[in-house]
């Protein structure tokens, strides 16, 4: 079996770190292809290696000097190689890249920059082959990634790797020039070096001991997630729990490979697996919980509205024609509501109100602002009866008004709408519930 | 105050019974206009004379010897005015109708004449004026109902008689022939009337102490509704509580004219008062609970379904080609529900299920038949914390699967999907936990 290993910033934010990953690496043969974020912050106030790249790029296209960062830069590579005691050197690096700030290569250049170099050294450190991503990962003229070209282009060249470092975050476009992902994208060049070589798993290390049941910000050390599916990983994601980069999962999913979730800090822990489906239970009934402020609901009423066919068609049409995408859609008897984002929504909702007035002609349209949705998901929810029940109960216990309630039959989520104020207090009162109580 | 008084077939099916209207009439002189049903069942095996119309008129239809069958009804008639012990013979109606059913006038004239005569005898009985509705009651070419010119009409001609009887059911087409209301419809005729008189109150006396909580052929003598809004009413009746006519409400809501439904077997009882809106409390959290059996749910999952602006427009847009009424839409994450009617959407499933599959490209649609939704229905819900967890509760208790949840902002309902197996049994299970033990 091959693993692809990808580690983020703040495992490779300095020599002590890149010691661990180097530790790690070595501890399994397997561990046969790394994908290397750049470096990221050694301490709560230090700045990411990514972020001192796009300052100095800006002082090089507003014709300001940047060699003083630039140098900051490069010290901080070298304190990495220094600490390592290895013999590598980036003079030759740096006076390309300064050539290219000066020639104003770009910004995607610039910040891929820091991934570049990290994958430079490692490859140094670990003995490794160095492979540029922009000779493997392809996007086309629209700046999507390419897909096929990609997978088969680093297929090949890495099935006549042994072992090789490739930098993470970017590629190139078909003229040349380099591009990035989206940031954090690191995570998605380790799901498709893990496609193109057959992985059987891609690790992905981070500084977190895997996934979290809860928001750590709300919850204060949430217990981590042993196995989630995809699917559940992505309710989760959508709803605002941040582990990995939601376009790092299509490329392994559609592969069947799994991702594990590792915490560099402490490699003994078994991490987060993400699998596509699995008969482990979860440890509790709920798999996670997240969610998110800053929702509208309009509520729209009119007698008799469940008999005319098509209502619900064309009060959509009338967000779809402002392109408001809707969030959720719950209904009763002669009455919808209509969730959608309050900061995309406010611009456009005179426009959206008129047009539902003008063409449905309504009882009854009002809005409800300021609002959170929070999402409790679990493939246990299906075979516990009365997760419902516990998930209000608890809620009414808290004092906190429940305002809008989502469940279809997949039983895979429940929606939840509370006031924006209520948003913490009801993320703790369901954990509780669930993990700490573990009724 | 004027009221106007609407009486049940069963309030109407005896002697014994039209005696007992006549104390109720006559206890109150504000009790002006009275519009009678037919004669209903005097016991559990009787026919009610409107089904015995019906049957005589199919054979004269069909040239068959009708007049043994005319006879009895006259019979019925006979022995209430014998029974009342007063002066009044139908011998010449009798003849004309057995003329015009040999002349073949029509099912709605025959079915008509139930009510027709009725209120021949109710107005002799209590010295009131007749009104034949076919004169003050009008349909356009089209079969609906003609407001405007019935609401100037009857107003005219009621402001020129103190105390009237106009029959239920009927009214006329511009032709002059005679056109009923769906069956029920002396309730309509009823709500009119009130409305044209600019009534206080339309008393609707039935065989029931008002409109109850919840079923009683699933619940043991449930308790009746004190006082119910319009709007609850409508969502109650939308689930298939049956109390009145849904079609006699539009006429004196759109009046402000509330409506209290009596029972001519109990007049003491209060009743329900159906009332636009109260700030009276109701006695429990919830007004009422409903529910129907015979429920599909069309799931439908894709990744990345919630970023696709115009997603559920488009499915519901499939449903609508086929004129299928969508009755819920839940959704989660990258997941949404249709609730349709099975019998309606059986024949349909492959056009609509290939329809979505053509033009949405879901990861998954399958479907789960055999489903019922209950509605539970109350403005108390919406100061009440603690409601859902409360009903969730109650049927984890009970051991009742719930199957999709679904509650819009209003807080005036939540709907509830089970299987059609759990239905009454989710029923009783909600019932008791607000009204047996009304915690």
């Amino acid at each position: 079996m091959v693993k692809v290993v990808k580690f983020g910033g703040s495992s490779l934010a300095s020599a002590e770190q890149f010691a661990k990953v180097g530790k790690i690496i070595r501890a399994d043969e397997t561990r046969r292809y790394v994908v290397p974020s750049a470096p990221g912050k050694r301490h709560s106030k230090d700045t990411k290696v990514t972020d001192m790249l796009y300052k100095c790029y800006s002082y090089a296209e507003a014709d300001e000097d940047f060699r003083v960062l630039l140098m900051k830069i490069k010290d901080r590579y070298d304190s990495i190689i220094n600490g390592l005691r290895i013999k590598v050197s980036l003079d030759n690096e740096f006076k390309t890249i300064s050539d290219n700030f000066k020639a104003k290569a770009g910004e995607d250049y610039a910040a891929s920059r820091g991934e570049y170099l990290n994958g430079i050294v490692m490859a140094a450190y670990l003995g490794y082959k160095f492979i540029d991503a922009a000779e493997v990962i392809f996007f086309d003229e629209d700046g999507n990634l390419n897909m096929d070209k990609t997978i088969k282009v680093l297929g090949e060249r890495l099935s006549k790797e042994e072992k090789a470092v490739i930098p993470g975050f970017y590629g190139s476009l078909p003229d040349g020039t380099v591009k990035t992902f989206s940031r954090g994208g690191s995570d998605i060049t380790g799901s498709i070096v893990a496609r193109a070589v057959h992985a059987g798993l891609y690790e992905n290390w981070t500084d977190v001991s895997g996934c979290l049941v809860a928001d750590p910000r709300i919850i204060d050390n949430p217990v981590p997630i042993e196995v989630i599916t995809y699917r559940e990983l992505r309710e989760l994601s959508y709803m605002g729990a941040s582990v990995l980069h939601e376009d790092a999962i299509f490329p392994v999913r559609k592969a069947g490979i799994p991702i594990n979730i590792k915490n560099t800090n402490a490699p003994e822990e078994p991490g987060t697996l993400i699998v596509e489906s699995t008969v482990q239970k979860p440890d509790y009934t709920i798999t996670g919980i997240a969610g998110k402020k800053g929702f509208v609901a309009v509520n729209i009423d009119k007698d008799m509205m469940n008999g005319e066919v098509g209502f619900c068609r064309k009060v959509l049409q009338a967000f779809e024609e402002a392109n408001i995408s809707i969030e959720h859609m719950p209904s009763g008897i002669d009455t919808m509501t209509v969730f959608v984002h309050q900061d995309e929504f406010k611009e456009k909702e005179q426009q959206i109100i008129g047009s539902i007035r003008r063409n449905l002609d309504p009882d009854v349209i009002d809005m409800e602002g300021d609002l959170a949705l929070i999402a409790v998901v679990g493939r246990g929810m299906k075979a516990t009866r009365g997760t419902a029940g516990r998930i209000f109960s608890a809620l009414a216990h808290a004092r906190i008004n429940v305002k809008m309630i989502d469940q279809g039959s997949s039983e895979l989520n429940i929606i939840i709408g509370v006031s924006n104020s209520d948003f913490e207090e009801a993320i703790k009162a369901i954990y509780d519930i669930f993990v700490e109580t573990k009724l």
